[in-house]
């Protein structure tokens, strides 16, 4: 099972494609979260996973932006606990560093032990890769945050633990693939709409999903490039698109929509509340 | 009029300050947005001016962060229409350029155009403070993005002009203060709320509104940090928290919350969708 990720070995995505397809797995690394996709859909990778919100810095707007123009499914969901590390090169103390390099995910969710320390945030592409440069550079004035085997894989110090403004800190993960799924009776589905016309009542919209009954989990919006103060609805609710009051509700929603796209059902994340991991 | 802002002189913040309280305003600057809120509650400021959105990169989500912190109110919004500058010392052309500096927002609205020509985009504070930095330090292989008063101010050249990723880029300011307005008619009123329960029905609590007849213009969401997978809403919304509706309205919504807090009313921007500098 390849699975292409974005970052490096050790990285957070990686822990989250082992807790979901075991240690079987083949995590295939990549650059950028469009190159995730563009593997799955050259066939490269049999899936693809993708962060799409985390409990405390909240949504990643690029995930959310790439399903909007790919045409992959969302086939699963994984939530992945986070617990954030200060790594750096062996010798290296607390006194030393200056500069934090990371992931702005994780730099944000480590805000308040970075502002409390005084060190400078620098924004990097990847958690694991920081941790990487840092020992390829032999720099000795900074560190990096990422998980606790980026600093075993990469021979590194860790300097402090459980790092994060919150210990509530959970990441939740899309699986992305060419195929479908069929309903397990545990499912949600997630979709992207706009509605028509400049006067629109969202509350009409939504009102097409709770008449049937349908449980939203989340609401999410996103501007509508080129239509300033119009919005694209990101909505995750429970069901599966082939369930009959599902389609009916999608059937309505359509017909009051410039834009409707299912992004996918999947059966639900098994500990969304409290991974264990 | 003393009314500060994040940046130096020449930011985009700066430019909504003179469109909203004309040329005789007083531009302060300030190294964050938390800075910008300390300054008005200390009253070092008369008001405040702070980002919410962008047409194309979205939300501000620190601005709305600190507004549910600080007991600011929102008194006002103003829309600026934003065209980017590709900005550099003199002698330098595109060719020597590799990096680009500015603020995030602005660097995700220039996306396509750093993509198309290979030029590796460099988080920094500010889209001013990047144009001076790179003349204090003469940089000769890098670039800055950022308002063409910005390039006049520091006596550099333009490489490159409209370069945003679509030419219906504008941002929304607030301006905030520690006094309150009074209905002119023609009012928004912006708050935050979360709701009871796990199993929340947001459209019930919309409903508040719209079965008074309320128009919403905005929903967004945050994580409740420390309550995954819990949302604080922000919704912006037409009339004053003063009318009776309204009021009426804000009763309904809070016996269903377990926290509301208006952020302020205020009149609306003059042009939203077609500001015209």
């Amino acid at each position: 099972m390849r699975v292409a990720f974005q970052g490096e070995h050790g990285a957070y995505s990686e822990e989250a494609i082992f807790k979901h397809f075991g240690d079987s797995a083949d995590p295939i690394p990549c650059a950028s979260l469009r190159s995730v996709l563009d593997s799955v859909v050259d066939g490269e990778a049999d899936f693809g996973i993708l962060p799409v919100e985390n409990t405390i810095e909240g949504s990643v707007d690029q995930t959310l932006d790439l399903l909007l123009e790919y045409r992959t499914n969302i086939l699963g969901e994984e939530v992945v606990r986070i617990t954030h590390y200060l790594i750096a090169n062996p010798g290296v103390t607390m006194r030393d560093v200056a500069r934090v390099y990371s992931h702005p995910q994780a730099l944000g969710q480590c805000r308040l032990f970075l502002e409390k320390n005084r060190l400078e945030p620098v924004n990097a592409q990847d958690t694991a890769g920081s941790v990487r440069m840092l020992r390829d550079l032999k720099m000795m004035d900074a560190a990096a945050i990422a998980s606790y085997r980026a600093a075993e894989i990469y021979g590194m110090k860790v300097l402090a633990d459980h790092i994060e403004s919150s210990p509530e800190n959970y990441t939740r993960f899309f699986i992305v693939g060419m195929g479908e799924t069929t309903p397990t009776g545990d499912d949600k589905t997630t979709i992207i709409f706009t509605r028509k016309g400049e006067s629109w009542s969202i509350v009409e919209a939504l009102r097409c999903l709770s008449d049937e009954g349908i449980k939203i989990t989340r609401i999410y919006t996103r501007p509508f490039v080129g239509n300033p103060w119009s919005y694209l609805f990101y909505l995750d609710f429970e069901g599966h698109a082939k369930l009959g009051k599902v389609k009916e509700a999608m059937k309505r929603l359509e017909s009051c929509s410039t834009l409707l796209k299912i992004l996918g059902s999947y059966p639900k994340a098994k500990n969304p509340l409290r991974a264990s991991n």
